[in-house]
């Protein structure tokens, strides 16, 4: 009897619903072991840090990574800056221009990062729950962004297998959802909102709280998420 | 008469010889403002950092910008890590292998941060000084990288038409040297050595220094820089 072979992957977690279902979709493909990053880059939604931890526990991964990056010098984003998160936004007026709450090459930064990471610890396989559906304003959301990123990771360092999987760029948030019930996400434990309270109760009127409990209602999985104001009817 | 328009550049610049030629040449293709953009990732030549500010007062940049990044917690590398740089290596030696002093996916992190600083001061243009000839062993300093990155860029942001520059790619150290002098360069500012002194003082043994002594010789042009101990004959 031989010993399964190593395949490990890094996840990219930020504590959310969608990157906190990679990890289970990491897991069931029999990536081991598993290693989340996460990153502190002066978000307002901090919440999300301390959700990523649990998650990273929960999941038993190898080694949790949190990198500080500080992206509020570059200024140019709600998420980081002194600027009100959009709130009761149409998913029209979401779905139209790049959002207010871009974070400038947030996620090639991120992926940079993770392929640093990866060369150090010999791994060519990493996670990313971007998704191109539900939220298309963000460019570096696009399939072909991270098609073009694993390209130029094979160039530029040593890992010419290098891959980037992101299994939810197609999926809608109820398909997500959905998957991840199956593959048994306990989503209590995920953040998403932007603008939570000092309890990290979410806001239920964000961008993020709203695109998270309509794909709840659509995948007819009753949403664990603990709001502070109580979902519109 | 109109005023001329703006094509404001970043150009990433180490507080060596490279970069430092990188600004003359982006200075006199008449970009301007000109940034320039430094990172402390736990270098042992953090001389390279006050060279770098020289340098941007000297060019008299728009604003220059030290971004922390601590590369150490990936380890491997002699540049961050408590690995002996390696000294008096043959050419051969040097142009073999990926070199030990190789910092993991450093130029994808580097180009990430100028592309983010980019997307905030409404910039296309990044110069950086990364050279295919002289020293070979860095994926990362590849053609088909930077042309890479380039594309993956202008799909994962709002600048499509991003462009990252690499006027030394094809150049010998000799040749970098000459153009630096006709742009009027002035070396003794920068710092090459991987090793110096606490006065800063070059190594003249480690790889960098090596390239470096033999780029003046090769170019016919006096080295300015100050070792620690003479030149060989």
């Amino acid at each position: 009897m031989s010993a399964t072979p190593l395949r490990p992957a890094i996840v990219l977690s930020s504590g959310g619903l969608d990157s906190t279902t990679c990890l289970a979709v990491a897991q069931s493909e029999a990536f081991a072991p598993l290693y989340s990053m996460s990153f502190d880059y002066g978000q307002r939604h901090r919440h999300e840090l301390a959700a990523a931890e649990r998650i990273a526990k929960h999941f038993d991964v190898a080694q949790h990574r949190v990198i500080t990056i500080d992206l509020r010098q570059f200024g140019g984003s709600a998420l980081t800056a002194d600027i009100d998160v959009p709130k009761d936004r149409s998913e029209a007026a979401m779905a139209g221009d790049i959002p207010i709450t871009y974070v400038p090459a947030r996620n090639t930064i991120f992926l940079s990062y993770a392929l640093a990471w990866a060369e150090v610890i010999d791994c060519d396989d990493v996670f990313i729950g971007v998704n191109a559906l539900d939220y298309s304003g963000y460019p570096d959301c696009r399939p072909e962004f991270v098609e073009s990123f694993q390209q130029m990771a094979r160039l530029g360092t040593t890992r010419t297998n290098f891959s980037v999987h992101a299994p939810l760029l197609h999926l809608t948030k109820a398909q997500i959802i959905r998957r991840g019930v199956e593959l048994g996400v306990d989503y209590l434990m995920t953040h998403s909102c932007y603008d939570p309270d000092d309890h990290g109760r979410a806001c239920g009127r964000c961008d993020s709280c709203i695109l998270r409990k309509k794909g709840f209602a659509e995948a007819g999985v009753a949403d664990p998420t603990i709001y502070v104001v109580s979902p519109r009817p």
